[in-house]
């Protein structure tokens, strides 16, 4: 998905809230956002969206040198989706259809994304999860996702934040021998609250399924930032799982073996799927003409 | 009121909007949009939020020629708040206190605001107004304007944005003597939703006082950059009436004899009054120490 107009108000958003979570000096926090709206005033707009934060994070970077300035906050989202982790197996196991509930679940996780907005810090956990269980799909290829799971040989899983990984957990815990299938793939370094190793390693999914990083520091899969060993584990999947909007965003127009499953948290987003805002989706890939 | 850096997403989206009511070229809204990127980059913080605004219209000016994009959405507005004008008289002559009523009335025209979000577009007019009649001011202090109101000699009522002005006019005939005393100045030239001479005229409220411009094309008051015409008006006058947020931003650092009628829109707005969004407020300027 391409950048379109209606993404720059929410990139200087992004690099404003960036800029506050990563240093408590005002005129640093200054620097930062001017040099991101300079960036953003430049970009090129057949880029897709995660380019920007992207950006943001390198000038973070570039000033304040290799922070993480999100990581207490991962934790903290770590730690309360692991609470959640028993009651979350126990909704699973006893559903008429435990895959597809570990599906929602999985999109409920979707919730926990600072990079749309921090307000979101605020949510209620078990309202969310509630919620996405009832919610109709507004686009449905469970189907086809069932089918896919139990017959594909390598599943590459392309993660989306701290937190909701657990909830990534859940889901693949359900893929018919995940612990053989299943290679969960976490981003290169830290950008926003973006999942890394570190995540991987306390949520203890790293113990289940073997993770790779993705030799990228953008929020979201851009192909050609990515490093060999995660394209070749790209390339040797059958399925790619793509997390959440940023995945979406950079692999809708590259991968065609590619499932989304995410939350619609924007007007641009819900356009490009022709759905609404607050919408959820299991979607494949359609093939490209 | 300075800009903070929760004001630059905003910017950013003001730009956004402003230029997709300004043209249909995708290649023109895409240079006003970086251009106001850049110079929303470089603004400098000791300036008050509507720098920005004004910056962005003359971007529009520069490469589009001196239009008046928001003109068909101004008319509409004018026309929908005439439409109500004879049930506010209404609502004002049954009322206890008409001149509060009246001001209250003013205040609900305040919401009428493509500044601050197009999505206002689709409010429903009557609800907000019942709303606004019912609300308890966060910051009311009526018993001073009233007194205030009442021996004024001259009094300059620094106009906001069209349609809005019609809701003007119900307080402004509230006021003890208006038509010797209160003087009602416009922007200088259209920017954004800003009133300007051209719904002065079209509402009927340069019959019943005199209209001033006021020299700038700012959305609000910059006094820097006013006519003397306005100049004089304002040194001349007792009272001062700043309405809706970008008065107060432009004028409550500098104007000691203001008062501020407006609706609380933003966060940044709200902080620096000590009050939340979507409260509505008359408040007098403090001294300055």
């Amino acid at each position: 998905m391409k950048i379109f107009l209606q993404c720059l108000p929410c990139f200087a958003r992004q690099a404003v809230e960036s800029a506050e979570m990563s240093t408590d000096d005002p005129e640093m926090k200054e620097k930062i956002i001017r040099a991101a709206l300079r960036k953003a005033s430049e970009i090129p707009f057949d880029k897709s969206p995660p380019h920007m934060g992207k950006e943001i994070h390198r000038i973070i970077k570039d000033l304040l040198g290799d922070i993480d300035p999100y990581r207490d906050l991962k934790n903290l989202y770590n730690k309360k989706a692991l609470d959640l982790y028993p009651r979350m197996k126990e909704i699973v196991s006893s559903a008429d259809d435990p895959l597809k509930t570990a599906a929602r679940l999985a999109i409920a996780g979707n919730i926990i994304d600072f990079g749309v907005s921090v307000t979101n810090n605020h949510f209620r956990l078990m309202e969310v999860i509630d919620d996405t269980l009832k919610r109709p799909f507004a686009i449905d290829q469970y189907q086809e996702f069932k089918l896919d799971m139990r017959n594909a040989k390598k599943i590459l899983y392309a993660g989306d934040n701290a937190g909701e990984i657990v909830f990534d957990r859940i889901l693949i815990e359900e893929i018919p021998e995940f612990k053989q299938k299943v290679i969960y793939a976490v981003k290169g370094s830290p950008v926003l609250n973006d999942v890394t190793i570190e995540d991987a390693r306390d949520t203890g999914l790293a113990e289940i399924v073997k993770v790779i990083e993705n030799g990228s520091d953008a929020p979201g899969t851009i192909l050609e930032e990515c490093s060999d060993q995660f394209l070749n584990a790209y390339n040797e999947a059958d399925i790619v799982i793509g997390k959440g909007q940023g995945n979406y965003e950079t692999l809708s127009e590259f991968c065609e073996k590619c499932y989304y499953l995410l939350k619609v948290k924007c007007p641009v987003l819900a356009r490009d799927l022709k759905v609404g805002v607050g919408d959820i989706v299991l979607k494949k890939q359609e093939p490209f003409s």
